[in-house]
């Protein structure tokens, strides 16, 4: 690869808390193979999947205290990723392999894949509603076949639902009412207001787990959020129409966050680690384990999608993505990636 | 690759009529990407396959009238490949994609992968037996995973038929009979006469079709027929001996074509249209079937020595294939396209 | 691949005697495509398993007295690679095929793969167990997708049975005595001996099949024996403690050669042979059937480790495997095929 597509000082979701335990276990994040576990303070250590000794990747080794050891002729390296010892050698010398940052936040193990010392802990963009007791989440995680970016750019232009999303989220008003792009707060931000709409079959449900009719006339918006690198975050929701929309009070509306928390893997696939946060019918589990299968289903359909549009591109190096008046959210997004990726590779000091 | 391995300027058959309707169907001809499905005149349609908007295989869309509506944000594009419209967008000035001559004859449907100004109808090769009443047709299709040519050398030597289709049309008279090798009419044409034979049980049962002895002596012929490109039509059958052979009145013999339209698809994958056409019983649609399963068994017999054949030439590139006097037909053929190839590549205006 | 990673001119078991018979049976040997048959004189045969006339796989045909016929056209092709008889051709001034020098001894099929001139049978590295009546033998053969040379580090550091066969045969006293590298007899040999030590469920198994106690305490040795190009053999057992070890009476001890006959495939793959020959209970061939399922697991566990260990090295090309104390007997064995490699490449006459 000639050319960057992702930045590396920055903080990405490497996987779902409850991924990390005490058995190892490896996955690639920005080609970098790494495996993670926890330590005796159950603290995420993220290390370079590769034994100093023989090359064996240590994901098939085992946890002995704060210590991995390898499963072929027992290397031990420690969380810091220093050879730590071995039956029979002097081994404390020996070049150790790559620790990566890594950080446990709102229900998530972060790493940062780029120079450590840069790594800051505060910059990890906040889910406010992870910690917040009217809001519940509900996710999960699928493994895409295709560029990252590709995802940004489906996130960032919802007229698309109308065609993939047909039977659930889809309706005609959405392409018929344009959205405004701009910035904000860091963000690119991609917004679209519908007036006296007719509930598609998702929002309706919805409704309806609110104690509202799901039938009712409603307004609806979409306002999509690009957080760099990667995130997208997508205020979405229907309140009973004139009501105040977005601002309507709790029990006129549904109202919802689509997380996306997206994680290069090479540069033709990627993470995915999807869910929805809202705040009502919270302290119902029923309600998140539907909202979050329907929600699988409709994710189902863009992962089918985006792999065969990554796959089309591949075929047709010489084509270039055409960007219309309704990409210009995933147009800015990319130029923001862009400019970090810019600003890493004219740093001295970076790798 | 650095040497073209088949003409653009010719008609290829790029479907059974079947396989187009309303539906977006993609198929790969000569390298191409291509969606095919039917406008409301119920004519045949080839786009390139892939939107001019992000990229998606048109074949994941729909069609509307007579455009094909793309799956991912609703680009509308027509029979000739232009943008027509989208949602919310003016994309009548948008570049467009490529549309490629298609006509629909003889039940397949053929495709002009190159030129477009040079595409002319009437240069279809003509299939006779298609139209008449007296003649019956059944075949199917095979996807091939070897080069195009290899199949028209099997198909131009029929001695490998004492091997590979040992307990059906194969008999040692084969190969003791030499074939003559001339051309005519355009086309290359390998000629063998066996004299007072037994058949063998694919034309036992055919003379038993035709109310003859399944164990008469007969003579036996086959003409093998190359049609530039790509080509070959099998004059082959059995007569009682001394009856005239292939001129014997039709009810001292079991005669038929045997049909090979062949299409690359890539360099070392082609498509297979195979089938038989008799003008025996013609009026019997159990025997139409009956032969087609038995033809399909002997051509998976060749897929298999085909494909098989194809890996072990990629795996020693260092080897040229020898050409014996049984090559003589393949070898023939092979020059008419070599010379098809070299025209197009001294026409300036080609692509 | 730019360096040699194997030497050609030597003997490498290609097949188990049993795998080659009148059927002929196609294997890749040092990147060679080989067809094996059994001649009338039920000898041996290896040939370019490729047809001169039209490249398929000879191992596709079928063997005619001392012959390998093709399976496409009938090309003959004699147990020398000279082109035989084709029906209706004269080939016997066509270019043939290579015939590589093979042997059948000690129960396998041993190949020379390297110049023809050069090969001398009584090269072949004796197998005394395979012919003497007090010893017994069995074993299987597993295909290895990595690298023979990292099969042969494997079972020359005998460390790892601590951690890839901690319940069959590894002890925590293996990796606490220390081993002695040395070359004797043209091999790179590496011994541990430990003393007074409870044997590990495979070798109480061995103890009881020759009817001492299980749980007994016991002196255990392992003296590995890399024979070039690429054999281990390995002197393994357990004596009653005290009563001489490996040379105790055969009364009081259980002991055995782990075979290990490997051959290289391609540069990342290789196909292993491997066994064990007993001195004990010989007469017992339910016993022989016991012991090979047990191998087979425990080498199956080796197989899951090596071809994890290879595609860990392909992932990354940059780093070198580090060689410390435990290696020494792998470094040695390196060395000594790094030098018949050298030899070969120096040698002017060699292909």
């Amino acid at each position: 690869m000639t050319q960057k597509t992702w930045p590396l000082n920055c903080w990405y979701v490497a996987a779902m808390a409850d991924e990390v335990s005490d058995k190892p276990f490896g996955r690639i994040v920005c080609n970098l193979h790494i495996v993670f576990y926890r330590n005796t303070q159950n603290q995420p250590v993220a290390l370079e999947d590769f034994c100093p000794h023989r090359g064996l990747p240590l994901s098939l080794g085992y946890i002995e205290g704060d210590e991995i050891v390898c499963g072929y002729h027992g290397m031990k390296v420690s969380c810091q990723g220093n050879c730590h010892s071995m039956p029979g050698q002097d081994v404390r010398r020996m070049k150790g392999i790559n620790a990566y940052p890594t950080v446990e936040k709102y229900g998530f193990i972060w790493l940062w894949p780029g120079d450590p010392t840069l790594a800051d802990q505060t910059t990890i963009p906040a889910l406010d509603w992870a910690h917040a007791a009217d809001w519940a989440y509900g996710g999960d995680y699928y493994h895409m076949k295709c560029d990252y970016r590709l995802l940004v750019d489906n996130l960032m232009d919802l007229t698309h639902e109308t065609y993939v999303h047909r039977s659930s989220i889809g309706q005609k008003e959405i392409e018929e009412n344009a959205p405004e792009t701009y910035r904000e707060d860091g963000e690119v931000r991609v917004k679209r207001d519908m007036y006296s709409i007719v509930p598609p079959p998702f929002w309706g449900d919805a409704l309806e787990a609110n104690q509202l009719p799901r039938d009712a006339q409603c307004d609806r918006w979409q306002v999509c959020r690009f957080v760099p690198p990667s995130q997208v975050m997508i205020d979405v929701g229907v309140a009973l129409a004139g009501t105040g929309g977005q601002n309507a009070p709790t029990e006129k509306r549904a109202a919802a966050i689509v997380v996306d928390l997206i994680t290069p893997e090479t540069e033709t696939t990627c993470h995915y680690f999807w869910g929805m946060a809202r705040n009502f019918n919270v302290n119902n589990p029923e309600l998140t384990t539907t909202l979050r299968e329907a929600q699988g289903k409709i994710f189902a359909e863009d992962l089918e999608v985006l792999e065969e549009q990554q796959a089309s591109l591949l075929r047709n190096p010489q084509r270039r993505l055409i960007s219309l008046n309704v990409d210009a959210g995933g147009v800015h997004a990319r130029r923001v990636i862009d400019k970090l990726i810019q600003q890493e590779t004219e740093t001295p000091n970076n790798t």
